[in-house]
C-alpha cells in the first residue's frame, strides 16, 4: 500500500474483493456470485416450464430482477475498480458479463417472444464464469493438458468418423430409400452417426435385410472405433500421471540386501544402507 | 479366554458367530444371512409383480414373516453380544439392520398402500450388508483405491459434462421448440444427457435439420468424451497394478534430505542415509 | 509306423485326418468341416425366415440332409478312429458333435413344431467347434490370458453394478409407478440396466420430473462406470503386451555420448561405444 | 532440370502442380481441389433432399456441371502429365478419379432414376481423395500404425462377438417368438448386435420376463466386452506414444551376439560391441 495507491484506496479494495479470491471478503464474494449464477440458470430453466411459469410468474420475475440488479452493480463495480476499463469491457469475460446483465432490460425495450427466448439463451452464458472457478481445482489443469496433447489425434479421428458417416449414410440411403425414414442423404448421415456413436434413438430404423446387415456392420464398427479416442486419451493420461508420479516421490529400488542389517529395497544408486548406514 | 470373559462366555461365542467369519460357525452364519438377504430382495421383487402377488400372496407373506423373524432375532443377538450396544445401534449398519427388520411390523400398525411401498424400498437396503462381504474379495480394495485416487478428476469431468448439457440443452430448446418434444429447458437438458451419454431412448428426437445437426455434434462429443473417465480410471489402474506387479521394485520415498550429505529421496521407513550412511 | 500300428493303419490315418491339422488331408478336412458348419448355421437361419422357408423348403431340406449325413459319417469316423471311444463320446466336444448330428433324425421320430424349434437351437451349438479353430490364431491366447487375469475384478464390478441396478430400479419403481411402464420392480430393474449400460431402448421411459432426474443420474453413472471394466482390461493388456515387448528386444539407453565418435544412445550398462568400440 | 526434361518442360510443371504439394502452385491446386470435392459432396446431399432439389434444381445442376468440367480437365491433365499414363489410369486413385468424373455424362446417356441414384453414390467416392490429404497430418500415421498392430486381436474379438451374437440371437428367437418382433433368427441376431453394441434402437424389444432377463445379460456382456477393443488399442497407443516420447531413451536392439564377448542386445545400427568394443 504505497503512496500511489492512496487516492484509489477503496477502488483497490473493491478490485481485491471482485477480482481476487485470496481475502475472506474476496472468497465470500466469489461464493455469493457462484450461488447467484446457479440460481439464475435455475430460474431460466423454471421459466421455460409452462405450468411453473404460469403459477409462479411473479416470484420468478422478482428473483430475476434481484439477480439482474446484483449483476448490474457487479458489472459497474468491475468497470470502476479496474485500471484499464476498456480492456475489461472488450475482453471475453467482460462481454459475457455484459450479455448476462442486459437481457431483462432489453425485454422491456424490444417486443416479441421469439426475441426474448433468444435473449434468455445468452443469459445462460453466465455459467461460463463458473468454468473460471474450475481453474482453482488443481486436477483440471492435468485433464486440460492431457486433452490438449491429444487434440490433433482426436481431430484426425473425428475427421475419419465424418467421412465414414457420409459414405455409409449414402449407402444406407440407396439401400433403404424413403419408406424406412431414410428420406434424404443428410437424414441418412444423421442416422449413421446416431448408430455409429451407439446412441440409437430408433426414430429411424432399417427395414430391409440388406439395410439391417449394413446397420449391423456400422454398429460393430462404432463399437470398435470408440476404442480409438479412448486409447488416445488414456495413453496421454498414463503418460502425464506417470510424470507427476515420477516427480521425485517414487524411485526404483533393487532387491539388494544390506550386508549388515539385511534391510531390502535400496535405491539403485545407493552406496550405504538406508537402515543402518553400513556400506553396500 | 481370560477370567474377565467368563461371565459372558456365551456372549463372546455369539459375538464370534455373528460378527466374525473365521470360525466354521461364523462362516455358516454369514452364508445363511447372505442367502436370506438375497431371498428377501427377490420376495420384494416378486410382490411388486401384480399377477404373481395375486396368485401366491400367502406363500410370499409366509416367507416374508420367516425372514423378518430371523432378522429380528439376529438384530437382538447383535445388540446383546456386543460390548457397546449403543455404538452399534447408531452405527451405519446398525441403522440399516433396524430398517431391514421393521417394515413388516409397521405395515400392521400403519395403513395406506403408498406408505407400505415406501417402507418396502427401505427393506431393500439390506443388500448393502452384502456389500460388506465384498471386502472379503481381495481385488475389491484395489478397485476401490483406484477409484478413490481418480475421484477428484472424475468430479471435474462430471462438472464439465453438466455445464455442457445445460448449454447444449438450452440451445436445443431454442432450435427445436415444443413440437419435437423439447417442451422446456429441463426436458431439453434431460434429452441432451440421454444423447451425450449415448443412451438414446428416442422418446424425444430432433425434427429440424439444424436440431439434427446439433444432435449429431452432441453425439460425437459424447462418443469422444467417454474417453476421459476411461482414461482417468485406466491410468490409475495401470499405475496401481504396476506397483503390485513390480513386487518390491518401487517404494515410496519422501522429500527428507540427509543432514550430512543432503541426498534426497529416502524411503519412508529409512533411518540412515542410503548415500553416506548418516543417521536421518 | 511301427509293428504295433499295422493292424489299425487305416484308423491311424483317419485319426490324423480328422483330429489333426498338420497334414494336407487334415487341413483340407478342417476347412471342409468349417465351411459345412457355417453353411448349416446359415441354413438354420434361413429356415427361420417364413417367406424363404416357404419358397425354398425343398432346397433347404436337401442341403440339411446332406450336412446331416456328412456329420453322421464324421461322428462315426471319430468314434472308430480314436483309441478310447467312450472318453470321446462323453467329452465336451463329443456331446456337441452328437447334438449337432441328431436333430434332423429326431424330427421324424418326435412330433410337434415347438420341440423341433428347440432341437434346431441345439444344432446351432455346432459353431462352438469353430471356436476350437480360434486356438490356432496366436493372438487369441494373449486375449484370453488378459481376460483371465482380470476375471475376479470384473466379477466384483458386475456384482456392484447388479446391486446398484436393484436399488436404483426399486427407486424408479417407487417414483414412476405403473403409468410410465414401470409396472413392477423386475421391470424397473430391467429398465435400469438398459439405461446404465447406455443401451436405451426407449420402450420404457420416465415421465415425471423426479424420474427423469434420477434417470439422468443413472445415465451419467453408467457413462462413468464403463471406465471401470475398460480400465481393468486395459491395464492387463498393457502389462501383458509390455512383457511380450520386453522380451530382449528393447533396452533402456542413456543420453551419454561416445568421447571418440559422439554416437548417442548407449545401453545403461555399456562400457564401450557400440559404434567405434572406444571405452565410455 | 537436365537436358532430358527439356522437351516436356510444361508437362513437368503440370506434374509438379497436380501431383505434388511442395510448390505454392501445387498447394493452391490441392486446396482448390479439396474445396471442390467437399462442395460436390454437399451438392449430392442437397440434391437428395426433395424440397431443396425442387426449388433450386437449376443452381444445383449448374454447380454440378462446373465441378464435373473441372474434374474432367483435371483427369485429362493427370493422364497427360504423368510418364506412365496407363499405370495411373488403372491405379486405385486413377479409377476413383474416373468414377468421380463420369456420372453426370452418363446420366444423359443412360436413363432410369434408379440407375442415376446408384451412379450418384459412386460420385461420393471422391471423398476418398480427401483421405489422401490425411497423410499430410503427421499424427495420422501413428494412429494407423497402432491400429495396424492391433488388427489381428481386433479380428479375433469381432469373430467372438459374431459367434456370441448368433448363439444369443437364436436363444432370443426361441424365447420371444414372433409376437415381440423376433420374427426370424437373422432378425434376432440383428437385435442382439443392436443390444450388444449398446446401440439399442427399441424397434424390437423383449416382452417375456425370460427374454428381458436374457436381454439384461446381453447388455451387461456388451457393456463389459467393450473393454476388450479399447484395451487392445490403448495398450498399442501407450506403447507407440511411449516410444515417441522417450526420444532417445529407448532404442530397438537386435539379437546379434558379439563375436568377442558374446554380449547381446546391440542397437540395430551398432558397428562395435557396447561391452568390449570389438567390431560386430
Amino acid at each position: 500500500m504505497t503512496e500511489q495507491n492512496k487516492p484509489s484506496g477503496w477502488k483497490h479494495k473493491l478490485h481485491e474483493i471482485i477480482y481476487e479470491a485470496d481475502t475472506p471478503a474476496g472468497k465470500f464474494f466469489d461464493i455469493v456470485l457462484f450461488a447467484l449464477i446457479i440460481l439464475s440458470v435455475i430460474l431460466v430453466m423454471l421459466e421455460s416450464v409452462d405450468h411453473i411459469d404460469k403459477e409462479h410468474h411473479k416470484i420468478l420475475l422478482t428473483l430475476e430482477w434481484g439477480i439482474t440488479i446484483f449483476f448490474t452493480l457487479e458489472y459497474i463495480a468491475r468497470v470502476i475498480s479496474i485500471k484499464k476499463p476498456f480492456k475489461y469491457i472488450f475482453s471475453f469475460y467482460g462481454i459475457i458479463d455484459f450479455i448476462s446483465t442486459i437481457p431483462l432490460y432489453l425485454s422491456y425495450i424490444l417486443a416479441g417472444s421469439q426475441v426474448l427466448l433468444a435473449v434468455r439463451a445468452f443469459r445462460l452464458l453466465r455459467v461460463f464464469r463458473i468454468l473460471k472457478l474450475v481453474k482453482f481445482i488443481g486436477e483440471a489443469s492435468q485433464l486440460q493438458s492431457a486433452l490438449k496433447a491429444s487434440r490433433t489425434k482426436i481431430a484426425v479421428f473425428i475427421y475419419v468418423v465424418l467421412i465414414l458417416s457420409v459414405i455409409l449414410g449414402t449407402l444406407m440411403y440407396l439401400i433403404e430409400g424413403d419408406d424406412a425414414g431414410f428420406t434424404s442423404i443428410p437424414t441418412s448421415i444423421y442416422w449413421t452417426i446416431v448408430t455409429l456413436t451407439t446412441v440409437g434413438y430408433g426414430d429411424i430404423a432399417p427395414q430391409t435385410p440388406l439395410g439391417q446387415f449394413l446397420a449391423t456392420v456400422i454398429m460393430i464398427l462404432g463399437y470398435g472405433i470408440i476404442a480409438v479416442p479412448t486409447g488416445i486419451v488414456t495413453a496421454e493420461f498414463s503418460r502425464s500421471s506417470k510424470n507427476v508420479k515420477d516427480g521425485g516421490h517414487m524411485v526404483h529400488v533393487n532387491t539388494q540386501a544390506c550386508p549388515n542389517c539385511s534391510a531390502e529395497g535400496h535405491r539403485d544408486d545407493a552406496t550405504h544402507c538406508y537402515n543402518c548406514g553400513h556400506s553396500l
